[in-house]
């Protein structure tokens, strides 16, 4: 199996985009990812592209994508777990790769949510869970499967509504700092607190907006890794798992078993733990998800998450910096973009590119955790600046 | 990279099935697969879903089938190339076992097309095409793209409705045999030439059918597939290529680029010419587009499709019998789950489990052509029942 390294990075401005149609949304990144590899678009030999669909009017979206950006003829599939759809195009394009039958692949996620209204989305989202037996007979959508994590999480561990609160409150700052972030201005506790009820205790501030956006990755394979760049960041190893759609039959309410599996098999195939993680991106659709995702991926013990918001661990400074692009609360969510943009992250970081927000690199290794539904789907995968 | 085989192959029954739902449906074919193989489920690490989507009301397939074949906490994604979204969910599972990842994975396809009705199905086909520029412009659907290649392709070859019409005869032949096809009757080419005209010069039963079904493939590595079984059948190349979405922009309109490409791709990856091949589906979604897959892939010049047709050499006892599974034509074709319905055929074709549509197996070579949108995709998969 060859090793497979990132070698070029691209992410368009995430908000509301109506004035690009889905094919020019996806350019904007690919085409800084070509030039920041520094590839000719022919040396492609495989373009996945990760999107949801259902929101533009695109069926096809992969083909549009690729014969927009001038790559035609290359080979390539749609894929879609979700709202992991990203991570799943970077594991698929990888493979192809780590194969050899590509030296070159793209790995594009894109999303156009902002077509629809905000209540067909909210309706396309809810579809998400289990249609049949949540969505069609209870009428749950996405912010009410999270509420009842929150409430059970709240129970079980004296957690409160500021501790989330301080969760949006720490990704509207580095947001802050991000220009391709949808929202760029700082909050306050106070301001989430008292902001709109969705689902209790859950509020407007406590969920990530609908986005529209675009991210990309070049990926190679060691010898054309080498030949471009000197400062390759390999993909050390890929975790993945699924869950049951149906939220009454998971085991608990405090945490995403897929996560937990995902990333025991991401730390395994990469030879890394938790401890040795320098920076990372979770899965934040809602507060609670990221404090759930902190101790499902290993950064605390089950039930210390929120301890470590309130004490700034996850902060530039703490024991592990986290979602230093603002998160999906504050730098948006994309659905199928949503995981590349992680990826595009991680590597700006570990080569030392994250200006104001850029987190001390000690071990050189980054983590991506990116969930699809209400843990549906997880995927986590673990990049690596060293060999 | 390690080598990798198809050790299982399960099949649905193909038509309306208002019996089962879209889980209950893919569990067909993979309780089928499985028991094939003759492996346990829990060593299975991957499973990669071709779904195109649209007609049935989960949005998140995946999940839904796996849960239900008790795969939960399995690794997995969907996979969308249109209608050969099941060849590319192949490709995604075969990458993951040559990688090393897995040792084992499934690959499964399903579709439920008939939960809408007949009309929304062909706007559902048809946005499929160029959306914008085509489908919203012009409101092209695909009987209509393919009529253009029918026309084109006749004009320039002398080939006649009658040429045509005889590879709907044949796939009827076929299906007949075949206990999972929709439709297991035999027809004459004056029956073809006298059914509706959906769109001149292709009628009805120049088209195949809106089809609700599942199949699926067990891969495993070399040492997993050499424990299981004295019969695997090796996935020797696989080649993939796309091309325009639209179709003003094609080069020309007598065969599909994207076809020529992908099987170029495979041949050399399995090298192996078109002349050892000893049996083949081809993506017959319209009479003519079977005539067009011949040259496109080097069973014969381009021009002399009809010819090959007209010989009965595409039959049994032919130089190269083609869809003896009655093809898209007659057993149906659930759009995700036809390219993996063709690879279930080729494995029993290789493994000379045909029965009364057994081709003879001289090379032990078999091909796989599965085409996407019009020409959208193409994937060409080489199968080998030798080392």
């Amino acid at each position: 199996m060859n090793r497979v390294a990132i070698v070029g990075a691209g992410h368009s401005k995430f908000g509301k985009r109506k004035d690009v149609n889905v094919a020019e949304l996806a350019f904007e990144s690919i085409k800084q990812a070509v030039t920041d590899a520094g590839i000719e678009r022919k040396e492609i030999k495989n373009v996945v592209v990760g999107s949801a669909g259902g929101w533009y009017e695109e069926a096809l979206p992969a083909v549009i994508v690729n014969e927009y950006a001038g790559l035609r003829s290359v080979g390539t599939m749609r894929v879609e777990a979700a709202c992991a759809s990203g991570s799943a195009a970077v594991k698929a394009a990888h493979d192809s790769v780590a194969t050899g039958e590509s030296d070159v692949a793209l790995a594009v996620g894109v999303e156009k949510m902002t077509e629809v209204d905000t209540m067909t989305s909210v309706e396309l989202i809810g579809r998400a869970g289990s249609y049949m037996w949540e969505f069609e007979n209870y009428g749950m959508t996405f912010p009410a499967y999270y509420a009842l994590y929150a409430v059970s999480y709240m129970n079980r561990f004296n957690t409160t509504e500021e501790d989330m609160a301080r969760v949006a409150v720490k990704a509207h700052h580095y947001g802050s700092l991000n220009p391709n972030a949808q929202f760029q201005k700082e909050i306050t506790v106070e301001k989430v607190l008292s902001s709109q009820v969705v689902a209790w205790p859950l509020k407007l501030y406590d969920a990530c907006p609908l986005t529209d956006g675009s991210a990309a990755v070049v990926l190679a394979n060691e010898e054309v890794a080498k030949r471009l760049t000197d400062t390759p960041v390999w993909i050390k190893g890929i975790g993945y798992s699924s869950d049951s759609a149906n939220l009454s039959k998971r085991d608990d309410y405090v945490g995403l078993r897929a996560s937990v599996e995902a990333g025991r098999r991401a730390y395994q195939a990469a030879k890394v733990t938790p401890r040795e993680v320098d920076v990372a991106t979770c899965h934040d659709c809602f507060t609670i998800a990221e404090i759930m995702a902190y101790e499902d991926l290993g950064f605390c013990e089950k039930g210390e998450g929120a301890k470590l918001v309130r004490e700034g661990q996850t902060e530039i400074g703490g024991r592990i910096p986290v979602n230093l692009d603002g998160g999906l609360k504050a730098k948006g969510h994309p659905i199928g973009a949503t995981g590349v943009s992680m990826m595009v992250e991680i590597t700006k970081q570990l080569r030392g590119e994250g200006g104001s927000r850029q987190a001390p690199i000690r071990n050189g290794i980054g983590l991506v955790h990116n969930v699809g539904g209400t843990g549906h789907y997880a995927y986590v995968t673990i990049l690596s600046r060293g060999a």
